[in-house]
C-alpha cells in the first residue's frame, strides 16, 4: 500500500507543480489591447468548439456508460466515467492554458527569447504533466477502489473500463480536432495563400482566428487526450498482465510477486513524473540569438535530464519491488538477478522512444537529405513533390518499425522467466513487453511539454503577425515555432510508437481475459487457435489490416468537405463584406469558427463509430481468435499508415519552408508554389487521419479487452 | 497419367491458337511508310530495352541457378532455369506480338471499329492465352519428370523452384519495366503536357516514343510476367499443399485421392486455357459506334463464357478425379459429397475474382461517383485533388479485403474434411483455400488478353497521332484506349487479389516444408509456434508489414529519378537542337529510350535485392515462425498498399479524362491542371509501385518455400 501511496503522491505534487506554472504564465503580460482581442477571439473560438463537442461527448459517455452498465456491471460504468472525465479535464485544462499563455509568449519574447521560451513552454509543461498527472492519480484511485471493493479477479477485469472511458473522449478529441484544425488551416491556405496571395496568418482572411483555434484543439486538446489515453493504456495493460503472469500463476515464487507486479507499472509512472516536472527546470536558454541549435539543446537537455533519472530511479524501485525473487530467471542472456530484467525490459521501451524520435526528426527536419529531396522535387512541380514526399514517408516507417519489433523481442527474451514451466514463462516475457510499453512513455511529462509547446508559439505568431508587432517578434516567434514543427514530428513519432506498444499490450491482455472467461465456459484456450494457419485469424488479419486505410479515408474526406465549405465561406466573405480585401472592414471569424466546429462534429461520427463497432462485430460474428487477428492487424498497418502519414506530412511542410529559408528561387517561386500543394496534401495526413489512427489501434484492443467475458460468452464461431 | 495429357494437351492447343492468332496479326496492313517508320521506332526501343534487361537478367539467374545448385539440387536449378526461361519467353512473344501489332491496329481501325478491336484483341489474346499454355506445360513438364525421376517427396519439394524462376523474371520484367515507362510517360507529359504546353504523343516531343516503348515494356510484358507468376504460383501452391493433406495422409481414404490431388489442380488449369480460347471468338461488335457500353460488352461476353464454362467443365472434372472418395465428409454445410465441397472451394476464387474486378471498376471508372468526386475536388486545386484520390484509394480496400476474407474462410469451411481427425480436415480445408487461387485465376488466359489489348490501342492511337491520320481514327483509338483504362485497372486488381491467394498458399505450402524439414531435424513443428503471442511471429509481422512500403519507397524515387533525367534530356533537346519545336528537325528518340532503359536497369537492383534477402535473412535469424509472420504481414500490407495505390492511379487518371471529357471547365482550366498534377502522381502508383508489390510478396514466399529446409536446418532461433 505504501507503494500506491507513492504513486498517488507523485500525481499530486505533479498537480501543485502545474498549480505554480499556472501561476507563472498567468502571471505574465498580456500585451497590447490588440493582442487581448485577438486572444479572446481565439480562446471564445475554442471554448464554442469545445462546448459543442463536449455536448456529443455526453451523449457518447452516458450511452456507453448505461450499456456497461446493462452488460458488464456498474464498476465498468463508473471506472468508464472517471476514466472519461479525466481525459476531458486535462484536454480542457491543457487547452484553457495554451490560450491564455500565446499572447503572453508574444509579449514575453518581445522582451527577449529565453523569457518567450519560458512562458510558451511552461504553459506546454502545464498540458504534459496535468496528462500525467492526472493519468497516474486515476488509475491508482481506480486500482484502489476497485481491489478494496471486489475480489482481485473482478477488480482486474473492470480497471480496462477506466482505459475505455479515456480513450473513447480521445477518440473524439484527436479525430474532431483534427479535423477542425485542418479544415481551418488548409481553408485558409487555399484561399489565403494560394488564390489570394496573402500571407499566413493576415487579419484580412477570414478564416485565420478558426485556423489559430485549431493549432489548439487539434494540437493541443488532441494530442493531449491522445496521449492521456497511451499513458493509461500502457499502464493499465501491464497491470492486467501481471494478474495473468504473477497472481494467477500456479508456481508459488512466482504467485507470491502477484500484487507487486501490478503495482509496478504505477510506480514507474510516478517516478516518470517526478523526473518530468525536474527536468522542466533545466529548460532555458542563455543567449538571446534565436538559433534551431540552440533551442532544440534546451529542450533536449530537459528530456534527457527526465529519461535518465527515470531509468536510474526505477531500477531501485525494480529492485524493491521485484528483487526478492530467489528462482533464477533472466536475464536469460546476462545471466543477472531477475529484477535486472524487468529493468531492461523497461529500458528497452524508454530507448526504443528515444530512436524512433531521432529517426522522425531525420526524416522530417530540413536540416537533413529527406526533406531537401522533396524541396528539390519540388522545381519539376507539384507532382513530383508529391510522390517524392510518399516516397519519403513510406521509407520513414523502416526504422520506427524495425526498433519496435526488436525492443519488442528484446523485452520479451529480456524479462522472460527461466521456471522451467513454458507458460509461466512465456507470461512473464510477455509482461516484459508490456512494461516496454511505459518504459516509452514514462517520461511523457516531459516529451508532452515539448510537443504541447508548438502550438502555443505558432499561436503566439499569428497573433504577432495579426497585431502588427515589430517584425524580429515574428522572426523569434517563428524560430520557437519551427523548433516546434520538429518537437511535434517527434512527439508524433513517440505517440504512434507507444500507441502501437500499448495496443499490442491491452491485445495480450485481451487473450488472457478471453482465456479465463473461456475457461469458465468450458472452452480450450483461444491461445491454441491463435495460428497464422487459421483462416479465422487469417481473416481478422485482413480486416484489421484493412480497418486503418478505411478509417483514413474517412478522415481525408472528412477534411476535404470541411476545407471546401470553409473555402466556399471565405470567398463568399471577400465578395460580400465590403472594404475587407483593403482592410478597412473586419471579416466575419466567429462563422468560419462555426464551420469548422460543424464539420468537425459532424465528420468525426463515422470513423468513431467503426473503432467501437468493428471489434464487437467481428467477435461476435467470428470469434476471439478473428479478434485478436484484426486488432493485430490493425496495429501493424495502423502503425505503418501513421508513421508514413505523419512523416511525409512533416516533411512537406518543411520542405515548403526550406524553400521559404530561399532555396530554389525562395517565395512565390514555382517550385515554392508546387512545395505549398505538398504542405496542405500533408497537413491531413500529420495532424488528421495519421494521428487519429493512434487512437483507432488503442481503442479497438480496449473495446475488445473491456467486453471480453461478454464476447466469448456469445461469439457464433470458436 | 491419362489427366497429365490432358492438362499438357490443352497448353499445345492453346499454343496452336496462338500461332492462328498470331499469322491473323501479322497478315494486317501496317499502314502507310510514317506509321511503319513509328511502329519500328518503337519496336527497336523495345527491343534495345528488353535486350539490356535480359543481360541483367541472364546474370542473375545464373547466378542464382548456381546457389540453388550448390545448396539444394541440381534438379532445383533445372526447375529454377525452365521457369525462368518460359517466363522469359511469354513476355517476349507477348511484346513482339505487341509492338507488331500497334500499327496494324491503327490501321484497321480506320477501316471499322470492330476489325480495330479485332487486331488489338487478338494480339492481346497471342500474350494472354501464350502465358497460361506456357504456364501449364511448364508445370505439367516439371512435374511428369521430377515424379518419374526423383522419389515424390523430393520431387514436390522441388517444384516450387520453377516458380522461383518464373517470379524472378517477373521481379525485373514488372520492376524494371515498372520504371521504364512511368519514367517515360511522367517525363514526357511533365516537359510536354505541363510545360510546353503542347498535346500528348506530339511527335516533337523527343520523350515520346520511349513513352510509347514502355506501354509495351510496362503493361505487356511486365503484366505477363507478373500474371505468369501469379498463374504458375497458383497451380503450384495446391500441389504441393495437395502432397501434405492427401498424399501424406494417416487416413488411407483421404491418402488414396494423393495423386488426383496434385494432378487436379493442373486440370482445372487446362480447362480454364481451352475455354478461355473458346472465348475469345466471342469478341466482336457489330455496330461501328465507338460506344464504350457497346465495346466493354463485347469483352465481358467473352470472359463471362469462359468463366461459365470454366466453372461447369471443372465440376465434371472434379467429380471424376475427386469423387471417388466415399468418406462422408464436407460440404460440412450442405452435406452433400465430397467433390462438391471441391468445387465450391474453387467457384469461391472465381466469384471473388469478379467480384474484385467490378468493385475496381466502380472506384477507377469515371462513370461513378469515386472518381468524379476526385474531379470535383480539382476545382479547389492540385493539393485537394490529391487527398481526395488518396481518400478514393484507400477506400477502395474495403471490398476486395473483405471478399478476400470471405473466399477464404468459404473456401475453407466448405472444401474442409470431416475425417473426425481435426489436422487431416485442417489440411483439406487449407487445399481448398489453395484452389481459390487457381479458381480465380483459371480464365486468366482471356482476362489477360483484355488487358494486354489496351497498351496496343493505347500505342495505336500514339501512332495515330504521330503519322497525322484523320481525327476519326484517333477518335476510334480513344474508344478502346479509355475501355483498355478500365480493363487494366479491373485486371490489376485481379492481378493483387490472384497475388494474395498465391502468396497465401505457398506460405501455407512452407510451412508444409518447415514442417516435414522440422520432422526429420527431431523438432516440434512449426505450426505450434505460430501463434499471434509469439514475440517472434509478431516480429515478422511488423518487418513484413513495412517491406511494401519501403519497395514502394524505392520504386517510386526510382520512377521520380529516372523522370528528372528524362525531363532534363528533353529540355536539352529543345534548347540544343535547332529547329525542334518548329516541327522542322526530329528528335533524338533513341537517347530517351536510352534514358529511361539505364534508369530502369539501375534501379530495379535494390528493390529486386530485397524481395531475395529479406525473407532469407530474416528465417536464418529469427526462425521459420518469424518467417512466416513476415510473409503474412506483408501479403496483409502488400495487397492493401498496391490496391490503394492502384486504384488512386486509376481514379485519378479517369478524373482527369473526366475533366477532358468536358466536366469543370474541361481542357486548359485550372481543374484540368490539377487533375494533371493528380494523374502523374496516379502513374508510378498504378504502374510501377502498385503492381510490383505483387511480385514481391509471391517472390518472398516462393524463396521461403524453395529454401524451406535450408532454413530450417541452419536457423538460429527455432
Amino acid at each position: 500500500m505504501n507503494w500506491l501511496m507513492f504513486s498517488g503522491m507523485s500525481g499530486v505534487l505533479g498537480l501543485i507543480f502545474v498549480g505554480f506554472a499556472t501561476v507563472y504564465v498567468l502571471r505574465q503580460s498580456t500585451g497590447n489591447a490588440r493582442m487581448v482581442e485577438i486572444s479572446q477571439a481565439i480562446h471564445d473560438g475554442a471554448m464554442a468548439y469545445l462546448s459543442r463537442q463536449y455536448k456529443v461527448l455526453t451523449l457518447f459517455i452516458i450511452v456507453v456508460g448505461i450499456i456497461l452498465g446493462l452488460f458488464i456491471s456498474s464498476y465498468s460504468s463508473l471506472a468508464f466515467l472517471v476514466g472519461a472525465i479525466l481525459s476531458l479535464l486535462s484536454g480542457f485544462i491543457g487547452m484553457k492554458i495554451g490560450v491564455s499563455a500565446n499572447a503572453r509568449t508574444a509579449e514575453a519574447v518581445s522582451n527577449n527569447l529565453n523569457h518567450g521560451l519560458r512562458v510558451a513552454f511552461f504553459s506546454g509543461s502545464v498540458m504534459g504533466v496535468t496528462v500525467v498527472s492526472l493519468g497516474v492519480i486515476g488509475v491508482t484511485g481506480i486500482y484502489f477502489i476497485l481491489t478494496s471493493k471486489l475480489d482481485m479477479f473482478t477488480a482486474i477485469q473492470i480497471i480496462p473500463a477506466f482505459s475505455f472511458g479515456a480513450s473513447s473522449v480521445a477518440l473524439f478529441a484527436r479525430v474532431g480536432g483534427g479535423i477542425f484544425t485542418k479544415s481551418a488551416d488548409v481553408g485558409a491556405d487555399l484561399v489565403g495563400k494560394v488564390e489570394a496571395g496573402i500571407p499566413e496568418d493576415d487579419p484580412r482572411n477570414p478564416a485565420v482566428i478558426a485556423d489559430n483555434v485549431g493549432d489548439n484543439v487539434g494540437d493541443i486538446a488532441g494530442m493531449g487526450a491522445d496521449l492521456y489515453e497511451s499513458y493509461v493504456g500502457s499502464i493499465i495493460a501491464p497491470i492486467t498482465i501481471g494478474f495473468a503472469a504473477f497472481y494467477m500463476s500456479s508456481a508459488e515464487s512466482v504467485k507470491a510477486l502477484g500484487l507487486n507486479s501490478m503495482i509496478l507499472p504505477l510506480v514507474i509512472a510516478g517516478i516518470g513524473i517526478l523526473c518530468s516536472v525536474f527536468g522542466t527546470f533545466f529548460v532555458r536558454v542563455s543567449s538571446d540569438k534565436a538559433e534551431q541549435g540552440v533551442l532544440l539543446m534546451a529542450l533536449r537537455r530537459g528530456v534527457w535530464i527526465a529519461a535518465i533519472g527515470t531509468a536510474l530511479i526505477s531500477l531501485i524501485a525494480i529492485k524493491y519491488i521485484m528483487g526478492d525473487w530467489e528462482i533464477p530467471w533472466v536475464s536469460y542472456i546476462l545471466k543477472e538477478q531477475g529484477y535486472v530484467g524487468i529493468f531492461y525490459a523497461t529500458l528497452a521501451g524508454l530507448i526504443a522512444g528515444i530512436i524512433i524520435g531521432v529517426a522522425t526528426e531525420y526524416y522530417t527536419s530540413q536540416e537533413y537529405q529527406p526533406t531537401r529531396d522533396i524541396a528539390d522535387a519540388s522545381q519539376t512541380g507539384a507532382a513530383t513533390t508529391i510522390i517524392r514526399g510518399m516516397a519519403v514517408g513510406m521509407q520513414s516507417t523502416g526504422i520506427p518499425i524495425i526498433t519496435v519489433a526488436i525492443a519488442l523481442l528484446a523485452a520479451y527474451y529480456l524479462a522472460r522467466g527461466n521456471t522451467g514451466d513454458a507458460r509461466i514463462d512465456f507470461l512473464i516475457g510477455i509482461y516484459g513487453i508490456s512494461l516496454a510499453g511505459i518504459g516509452m512513455l514514462s517520461t511523457l511529462g516531459i516529451t508532452l511539454a515539448t510537443d504541447a509547446y508548438g502550438p502555443v508559439a505558432d499561436n503566439a505568431g499569428g497573433i504577432a503577425t495579426q497585431a502588427q508587432l515589430p517584425p524580429e517578434v515574428r522572426e523569434r516567434t517563428d524560430a520557437l515555432d519551427s523548433l516546434g514543427n520538429t518537437t511535434a514530428a517527434t512527439g508524433k513519432g513517440f505517440a504512434i510508437g507507444s500507441a502501437a506498444l500499448t495496443a499490442l499490450g491491452l491485445t495480450i491482455a485481451f487473450i488472457q481475459a478471453a482465456d479465463f472467461a473461456r475457461a469458465k465456459a468450458g472452452l480450450p484456450p483461444v491461445e491454441t487457435s491463435l495460428t497464422l494457419t487459421n483462416p479465422l485469424v487469417l481473416a481478422g488479419l485482413f480486416i484489421g489490416g484493412m480497418l486503418p486505410f478505411l478509417f483514413c479515408s474517412f478522415t481525408l474526406q472528412a477534411v476535404g468537405r470541411a476545407a471546401y465549405s470553409m473555402v466556399n465561406e471565405v470567398r463568399r466573405q471577400w465578395r460580400e463584406i465590403p472594404g475587407l480585401m483593403e482592410g478597412k472592414t473586419k471579416p466575419d471569424y466567429a462563422r468560419c469558427v462555426d464551420i469548422a466546429t460543424i464539420g468537425a462534429q459532424k465528420e468525426m461520427i463515422i470513423p468513431a463509430m467503426m473503432a467501437v463497432i468493428a471489434p464487437l462485430l467481428i467477435g461476435f460474428l467470428l470469434g476471439d481468435a478473428a479478434l485478436v487477428g484484426l486488432l493485430t492487424g490493425a496495429i501493424v498497418t495502423g502503425f505503418l499508415v501513421a508513421v508514413m502519414m505523419a512523416n511525409a506530412g512533416g516533411a512537406w511542410d518543411n520542405a515548403k519552408k526550406y524553400i521559404e529559408g530561399g532555396a530554389y528561387g525562395g517565395k512565390g517561386s514555382e517550385a515554392h508554389k508546387a512545395g505549398v500543394v505538398g504542405d496542405t496534401v500533408g497537413d491531413p495526413f500529420k495532424d488528421t487521419s495519421g494521428p487519429s489512427l493512434n487512437i483507432l489501434i488503442k481503442l479497438m484492443s480496449i473495446v475488445a479487452l473491456v467486453f471480453a467475458a461478454l464476447i466469448v460468452q456469445n461469439m457464433l464461431i470458436h
